[in-house]
């Protein structure tokens, strides 16, 4: 459905967004089922920066940010503009004036499926963003696309109001309908893991820790000779 | 034209090429028409610098830095060393040692279409260079190319004497030709920017400052409930 | 030969292998002769560590980290974990927890053919790590694949016990039976380049240093004029 | 929502579906506004076919197949089996077996964003196929995912029971609510296709076919000699 | 350990090899426990063959294919060329030159790691070739590599003398002590396909045939209302 | 210097440029030293065409091909139209609509930079087209780009005019001044490999027909034994 701004699209309730801050993509993604992860395409542009929000989606033709524009205008406090170019492309459609507009706006990142420009400005500006390539290469702003329509990026469909949770290891989409379940198995697996890190510092095994003993049954112990042997390695 | 080195390139004036490193990549890549930008593939080695300079082009056979060491001979101060393979690699051409040799001979900085080495060393050196690889891969000294010779990357043809760009950003080549215009282009498009920051710092929409809602006649904006009859989604 | 675990790979001398750490990646990797580099798709997750230990192998089936808490157990103080999944895969098969657990057994670092996740805290634990992708995409624990045999990476076959040198030009492996060769190698390779440095330093040229103009005979020195005829370029 | 089997997706009308099959991948993309293409990645593993059906979407584990047998019991004659893995994978999931079944159950072909294997059989059994990549890797049949839940493939969302329109073009997919207008847009532009193809092939201009010249009021048409000047390119 | 040419190693027997070409790289890599296969980088330059023979393997320097013309004068009938360049390549090392004197030799067909040319007239000639490039770029004949020592591809590690069946799925390795009982595993494999096939056939489902409904039991089978009213897909 | 349009670019002699058709890509890109060959990205639409002709260059915006249809306008008999667009792209700029149109005005083929689609119905037709990506996805028709200017293509700049030579192998480009210097040295070189093919075939080594030994002084010869012996292999 192209051509459509969706106005008012229902968002994630922003204190159990901002709650989900706290844990990372890595925990949240597992804490709903390892799903909603980006793909390792999407890096930050800065290091050390962990944010969360809900999904402002934008789609724009190859090579035009018109639609970035378009996307201001609908932003609230607390979103993250999530953007995707309707075909493959890495220039830059977005850089450190639209950052400022956007900050204006209360928004609090991106997420660029395309590219961006102008990185040392926005590290200074503290406006966080991770994208798939860095690019100086303008674009126009010419051919209407869409915003707040369902978008998807590295294999995950985002939805306008998801919540984005965004940190040095990447992005992580959690649906709205999710979000308060994600924040709950969040803090119990960091909680879980905060156990587990202090059992494998005292240098228990994970294999005892997890019980994984069971699935090696197929595992032969050999030793280096044995594995020379095997493996024809005796010169002939 | 292989196996030619050329001695004396016109070069683009140095002092225009160094007012143009005020401005950076982006700024003038859109200046000059959203030209010369060498891709997204070609990265910094190091974080925050800006550079310009005169393009000291090289031509090396793959896995083979001979012509490197003839390019020196070559250099003058202000040159940043552009360098392509003849096919494909990502082997490291480049490292600490011709680093040392270039900057004792003016040379401002590279930019390599192969891939280098020596990354921390460079960057406590303070050499700048923008690669596609960093590859520890040694190369041999054998088979002779060209410098100063035409090159092309990231599908953009570099000229001995062309002026260089670079940043956090990437890397722009500027005709020698076009750089005095690149540089009163970019001086008055950064003015303009500047004025426009502080636009959409006030909150000032980017649809109403650039004109753009005429480009929007084909947009519907619709509620999300609208959106969702028509994609269809009440369960049936 | 897939499940098995080798438990007791001779391991390259300690002694040695901790002497190969004073000299980088690509240092050692050009005093063997050019060989054991990972390639440019092994990068640091950190900036600015230069370390050496012992391989320790592990073959994980796509999305499934088992091996990893298997080797752990084979761990011995000096090692570096190197890893591989047996078809392409990008996941995120290491985080903190396991790199805990590595630390309290002594391991020194990762190499990671797929991905790895938690970077922001391994950088924070100061747990040196490599890899070929960084990924949130958690893995599961099912199936049973290898510890201690061979592993080919980048096109590298690296054995349990080789040394392994990493720093921020990537990954070097030297087969166990070349480290003392290796060792002795790097020293004088080191000593050379630093005469080689102050030689370039003082403006010396690498033709004349290397004597390379022999190799430049099939060379024409020609002027930018007469290349501009040759090419054609005079406007007809 | 992992571990979702849905066993009654509404499915697109076949006599719709089949009659998209007659105007192939690039002419119904174009018709419903340039959307629902799978991108250039997916290839065909045969040339010269054009198949259209009703998606059923499979997510499967990577380098795991089980979803794959569970899909076979929700098939439908007319179906197209959609297939991704949670995370990027380039292994072997599918071949003359699975194919085997799934013809028998009547489903048309299948639509690989991970990848597959006995392409020569597969071309035998004249069984169609688009597919990311074709490897040999085999598969394990261990963890369970989902099948007729919304799957997206290169950045397009394709929800079950959509029209999957493919041939040596690719793959586009239609949204099940806009099968019928994408029919008659098909044919509409068809029609007028052939119409300009006889006045193309008549020798008339698209420049003036499509009225384009208002578009070209930024154009200079210059002589070589002219470019020459401006270039710089008389020696000098 | 380069620059050495290994004259004798022992080979696979070639009436083992033979009859592992009746199976096909999935077959056989299936048969040795999902091991050996090159990846999906690697394809077939012709469409239909299927062929074994024992490794001749060969290290080029990138841009080098002297090593293959010294790996002629080691051929032995039966033998397949193994080639890879020490760093990363695509050019063509290859072509119908070589091929017509490794085929006068006894050749079967080369699998070439990095690129080759003269695809056409491969084909006319019947020589079957399988890489991970097709390059016209030609290569000089001036470094020294190796010959008949372990090399490895997309992660798998092929020592001369070792087994390799290749057809359209791409290349399989078997280690040279492992093919008597590949020849036998795959013969087993083959008759259980093909009992399965014909089940297949009859529309008897995989779930059923191998046992997997256990494996699902954590697997909801819903209605597309029931996944509607969970995704929240209701309109608000 | 774009929004220009270079009406009369000095184009190669046609009788020239089709006595290279005779040779095809390998041997043109080596008759004159290793130059003008695209790269391995570029591949063919069909299989077994091999063909030659004039350079019209087409430069493109992403996403839009308004400039291929100015450049049919500037079409002569015997033309091969060469497209880049300006920044990465992967559409399908180009399917059989324009082919027709370019047919009728005597274009011998397409040489796609970006993507092209209807690739079916370009082997029906006949029209010959190399390119870097099929790709059903549509563009639009907007914004002016250039025609007969330099283009630059997987690092070959190319200019109006230039000979271009296609074939199974990809695409060669020759610059217009040395067109029959390639025609006389690319006969030569024919020649040549016919005689040196005879002797290949022979069983004569290309070691000794090309006088290659004198660059082995550095290989040694040595038995498996001496190998492993050496490689350490043998079991501790």
């Amino acid at each position: 459905m192209l051509n459509v701004v969706v106005t008012d699209p229902p968002r994630a309730d922003l204190a159990l967004v901002d709650m989900l801050a706290g844990y990372g993509t890595a925990t949240v993604h597992e804490a709903i089922g390892r799903r909603g992860y980006l793909g390792p395409a999407i890096r930050p542009v800065q290091a050390g920066k962990r944010v969360a929000g809900t999904a402002l989606t934008v789609v724009c033709w190859p090579g035009d940010n018109l639609m970035l524009h378009v996307a201001v205008e609908q932003a609230r406090p607390g979103d993250i503009v999530v953007v995707t170019s309707s075909s493959p492309s890495t220039d830059g459609y977005f850089g450190e004036l639209i950052a400022t507009s956007l900050a204006a706006h209360g928004v609090r990142g991106i997420v660029m499926g395309a590219g961006l420009r102008d990185t040392h400005e926005l590290r200074e500006m503290e406006f966080p963003a991770w994208t798939a390539n860095v690019s100086a290469q303008g674009t126009v702003k010419e051919t209407a696309g869409a915003v707040n329509v369902p978008v998807a990026i590295g294999g995950v469909t985002i939805r306008p109001g998801d919540a984005i949770v965004a940190d040095d290891d990447g992005v992580c989409a959690v649906p709205r309908v999710d979000v308060a379940n994600a924040v709950a198995a969040s803090r119990s697996r960091a909680a879980k893991e905060e156990e587990t890190r202090k059992q494998l510092a005292d240098g228990i095994l994970g294999l005892d820790l997890y019980g994984l003993r069971p699935k090696l049954t197929s595992v032969e112990y050999i030793t280096a000779a044995e594995y020379a042997r095997r493996a024809g390695e005796i010169p002939e």
